[in-house]
């Protein structure tokens, strides 16, 4: 710039322009990358005001489209920083993906928002590389984006992140539960961890300040009954996608109902799948959960009911399949720690509650943190 | 809960699910408004994992998608409050709005993502209200989003929000870009404001500190040539949809290309629809800038390079049409205050300035802060 030092200037109020171009064209890189394979609907170069994805004719279809973000599971990347980026970068994916899948959809896009405080290039390029690799692993294209420098608003080091999916659906085919019956049974799949969700509780259990030496020593610490895992590898652990597990069930036909276990827990997730004449019996002795939930239970002496709401405990995904199918189900499930957890019952009423069996916490009344 | 109120709760750690659950179910109340008229395409009520849009069967078609924040600008809606988190709710779909419009697009559905550090259900209402007035004002649905509460990331009374846009244009119908040629006239139409960017800059100008009272102040002093207006109320204009003013230029086939001026302003977003063998001359004594750019101008000492970059200078939205259409797409614009501001030339090179005629201002490379 000609006369650039005199005055005001952009960069001086914390937005630097010119890196926020190098950065923003080396995550273009990234994102080209998920172009192609069952992601050849891409129908523009990245670099145009939006990302352009072609459909080819048909029929009626449905689009479904879901928004979600990451939690406070962030405060753990910004403590451990370096891979850590990159996992909750995938993570944001794999949830989106998830609760697309839990109508019944198959992605076809992603776009990101990323919020930073000061742009921080490598941050950026680990957490948008976690993203393009999900979305590669999911056969979906990461089309476009926006990265925003909000000095004030997010603390140094600090950033938020947001996904947005979309995926497609026959007209017949998108599975909102309305085929559940009593008797159905319900299938749940492992998480593996807390997926996304109740780290603003864990992080209080345990003891997370923000101040990093001391979090990273308390995230270093082994995980009592974790076999040589530290507090903070499992607190860590990936949120999974369920599409690779769920795809050959739903191919065929063998579901009628999904839930994807996100903020609120089974107790607030599972009967969003449930018309209101419907509850669910859930047994927690047909899993084993990882033991992260048992210190985390233990440690902060979270009731029943607090625990089955903040936490998944160790089921990230419900399937809701008729009696007859459930022995099939299972064996296509064979390999992936999915396991019979619970049946569909009658309700008494819509005073009654929609969950039961998780000792204490059946008050789930179906409304959890998203609202679609 | 039976036994709350003994170990750790998530309300303690921050969050309190069942106020979450009572504000989603008021913002689900206004998402539910946008549904009908244009937007028919609804597929599934409010509650289900993801947000469902049906598309009548039909031919090959393209999606077109965007990513967006509102930016700083959320800085002053957290010091002015009230009817300001509203009017940034609208800016942030109107953003999206021009972003696909840009392309052609014609939109269909909107999601958003909130996050605060204490969900405050006036706010929020406000907020998503604002989104939910604009969904309806441009013909789309607002089929859902994800509101999330992050304590310790978002300071008290401080949130921060993202759009996600959906529309859809024929095969043969994205505009991007390629049928410019030089020769063509640049229309401008005017912003009224910053819209949502170069904020950073402004609070820098104007003295803001976050700290309340000091800022309401500063905001409340009458604006230089403003008529009356306060410094505030030029800051918080809205970010305008361009959709009315353009679309019966769409329909009549007249544009061969389009910009939204975003952040890095005109330098950095009229090329964006060129090719690299072209650039354009804009005049800037062809349009009056609102007075609340001379201000910021004047008063941070920025440099003409700076402020073409950080600012929008007036203009909001370009397009390129036809010189032979120049008169008859003025005309289908009277009454919006659009005014030709310069021509599409041929570039020297793809080392010469892709915009000229901003003096000092010419080294406009093309990228922006948005990525698609």
């Amino acid at each position: 710039m000609s006369d650039a030092g005199r005055g005001t200037t952009y960069r001086e109020a914390g937005v630097d322009v010119d890196a926020a171009a190098a950065a923003v064209e080396r995550i273009a890189g990234l994102a080209r990358a998920t172009f192609g394979g069952d992601t050849g609907g891409v129908a523009l170069p990245i670099g145009h005001f939006g990302g352009a994805y072609r459909l080819p004719a048909g029929g009626d279809r449905i689009l479904v489209a879901s928004a979600d973000g990451i939690g406070t599971k962030l405060k753990l990347a910004f403590a451990l920083g370096g891979i850590a980026h990159r996992r909750v970068g995938a993570d944001l994916v794999n949830h989106c993906v998830n609760d697309i899948l839990a109508l019944g959809a198959r992605p076809l896009f992603f776009l990101d928002y990323v919020a930073m405080g000061r742009l921080e290039a490598e941050t950026l390029e680990a957490l948008v590389g976690g993203m393009a690799e999900a979305c590669r692993e999911n056969g979906l294209a990461l089309i476009g984006g926006e990265t925003a420098e909000m000095p004030g608003l997010y603390a140094v080091g600090e950033y938020d992140a947001a996904g947005f999916i979309v995926g497609e659906v026959g007209p017949d085919a998108a599975i909102d539960g309305s085929a559940v019956r009593a008797g159905d049974v319900l299938i749940g799949l492992p998480s593996g961890g807390l997926q996304t969700n109740g780290y603003s509780l864990a992080r209080r259990i345990v003891g997370l300040t923000g101040e990093g030496d001391e979090d990273r020593r308390r995230l270093a610490a082994p995980l009592p009954g974790g076999e040589g895992e530290s507090v903070g590898e499992a607190l860590m652990r990936p949120h999974r996608s369920f599409l690779p597990a769920m795809r050959p069930l739903l191919e065929r036909g063998l579901v009628r109902g999904m839930a994807h276990v996100t903020g609120g827990g089974l107790i607030d997730n599972v009967p969003r799948m449930l018309s209101p004449e419907l509850a669910v019996e859930i047994d927690p002795r047909t899993w084993r959960a990882p033991p992260i939930f048992a210190y985390l239970a233990r440690r902060g002496q979270v009731s029943m009911a607090e625990r089955y709401r903040a936490f998944n405990m160790g089921i990230g995904f419900v399937a809701a399949v008729a009696p007859d199918d459930a022995e099939a189900a299972l064996s296509a499930l064979a390999g992936s720690g999915a396991a019979a957890v619970g049946r569909v019952v009658a309700r008494g009423g819509v005073g009654e509650p929609a969950v039961r069996g998780l000792s204490g916490a059946d008050d789930g009344d179906g409304v959890g943190e998203g609202w679609a």
